[in-house]
């Protein structure tokens, strides 16, 4: 069995190591060479909306899954004619436009903040009148990371928001006062079985992932965020795994993005579950049943930004496991992780917070 | 860094695959494309014995290690021109012969049982009578998986066994009347750290293994098999993984063979231990520290032999992983593995059992 993938970046990767023991093969399709998931895998080379390629992959492949979420639909549609693709289209699509995203959250009656469409100035003023400062303006496509965002605390910021992503389609969101970050991270199989892991706990800065830890004990808000992982799941008739991040506040969790794919919050299960994130989403799109999502011990997940840390002098540290993507250096950039496992929270805070000290 | 592998078998993919996440590239060497390394990594097609594609293995590569122990020496010594070799050619030497493994370990106060060369029927003759019944004859070279050997359990089976294996250089052994069967696997690093795994317990079935149990508690045994394991690989200034199979007699330990590579009774790593032998492998021939090799749990690993059993029956129980090689059926041939760990050993024991049923 063949596992298409579009995307080749480190998630890709992780999906086919995790992939080889299933005894399943993957093609990718990228518009470089050289890419993470390249280094280990075969790779068409491409646009993602190059009709030969994409009906290539269809052919060769049983299934196709992603990488990366903001696939253009046309090229959906495209291989949705010669292949199963998993998750649906139609969870992509969702989860492309940010409007649209917190629609579904409404619908589904999961808590989410106040967001308003923005296609002019008139429009981003109408929305800080009704929904207040402070508050963000996003573009409502591709953004990740904390690009394509602008914080609004005064009115006075309104005209350089503007001036800074008025050309493309807009929101702006209400920004929550929250106590910390959480993510639920759910995995639907193709007969409909459910499993979800263990909440994780994130720490974000400069708007990138820094730092997971789970399980996160915090039971109300653990079977909230499961509550709504599973609905959305079945809303969807979902197969593959699905995360979905909150703000806790003091009002309980409100939802603020849903990725249809692995996350970064959940790189800490290759070691730290019983069956890791990524093995879950190739078993759940390949029709095998899932696998058990509990934890072993007491993880935290560091990830490594920009840079490359001393590769051996990490490795010197009992039970450090050592991620890297095969990417080259840049600014900002996710060039892998670091994952520890203790015997308890405590063990794996205090390890959590050395190693944050350490990377700086 | 690349690391180069001659033979592109199940050890040499579990290795790429434990490699890859430490930032490592790797290139194979087998005569056969298609294996189970060259489906998940780069592979040159050829002889172990082509001078140009060795000329290139060690240009490409930082350092050559093996998949298969029985690379031929004049291959050794061609790579070793251009590159690094670990384990040493000499440990790979003395691991090829099983006279001169046999003379290593009384060398190294190691015990073994009695043996005796074979060069000819008058040889085998008096080895017999020297050694007593039942004994075993073996090739000196090239046997694995209970392959080219003959039992001898009266004077009468002399001549057929000698028919059968006349044709090699053979050794006569002491066949032993052991309780059980244990490995012990052990590494050492370019610095000389050295850290060694917890006691394997072996089940073999028709001369290959079905199933091992991990760490099993026999403390004697243990610090026996460890202090024995610690003394070849100093006495080679081994780097990487070397792992000796003894048989536990009333009387202690007396080693069996030796493996200058991952062994198959360390698959259970992978899952059961903080570092698997196949990461630890590759930071030791890869200069980088070693890791934990602590167990996590109790670990019991069966073998997939012949034909791979249902797929998705399996995979329905909990925490079971799956490994499969990528090999095409045949009688006899090791196709994956199955590992599960328990909380217990009781528990490990108890899976085992049922799924030992289960394959049959």
């Amino acid at each position: 069995m063949t596992i298409g993938v579009l995307g080749a970046g480190q998630l890709g990767r992780m999906m086919a190591l995790a992939g080889y023991p299933l005894g399943l093969d993957f093609l990718f399709l990228d518009r470089e060479a050289g890419t993470p998931a390249h280094q280990v895998a075969p790779s068409l080379l491409g646009s993602f909306t190059d009709p030969a390629l994409l009906d290539e992959l269809a052919a060769r492949c049983d299934v196709v899954t992603v990488d990366w979420e903001n696939v253009p639909a046309a090229a959906l549609e495209r291989l949705g004619a010669g292949t199963r693709i998993a998750p649906p289209p139609a969870a992509l699509a969702a989860a492309q436009d940010r409007l649209e995203e917190k629609a579904l959250f409404r619908r589904l009656g999961i808590p989410t903040n106040r967001t308003q469409p923005v296609d002019s100035l008139a429009d981003l003023e109408a929305a800080v009148s009704a929904i207040g400062l402070p508050g963000v303006l996003k573009t409502r496509r591709l953004g990740y990371d904390g690009k394509g965002q602008a914080v609004l605390r005064r009115k006075a910021d309104i005209g350089a928001a503007w001036d800074a992503l008025g050309t493309a389609p807009l929101l702006y969101e209400q920004m929550i006062d929250f106590d910390y970050e959480v993510s639920i991270i759910g995995v639907r199989g193709l007969n409909g079985q459910i499993a979800v892991y263990p909440l994780n706990r994130n720490l974000h800065r400069d708007g990138i992932l820094r730092l997971t830890r789970a399980p996160w004990r915090a039971p109300k808000v653990e079977a909230a965020a499961q509550r709504h992982v599973r609905r959305v799941l079945r809303a969807f008739d979902y197969v593959g795994v699905l995360t979905i991040e909150f703000f806790v506040t003091k009002g309980g969790v409100l939802a603020n993005e849903m990725a249809p794919r692995v996350h970064n919050s959940g790189h800490w299960t290759i070691e730290g579950a019983v069956t890791s994130q990524f093995e879950n989403h190739i078993r759940a799109i390949s029709g095998l049943p899932l696998g058990a999502t509990v934890a072993r011990g007491h993880s935290a997940m560091l990830n490594l930004i920009g840079r490359l840390p001393d590769r051996a002098a990490l490795l010197a540290q009992p039970g450090l496991h050592w991620h890297d993507y095969g990417k080259s250096p840049r600014e900002g950039r996710k060039l892998g992780h670091l994952t520890v496992v203790e015997a308890t929270a405590a063990a794996a805070d205090r390890r959590a917070a050395a190693l944050l000290r350490r990377l700086g």
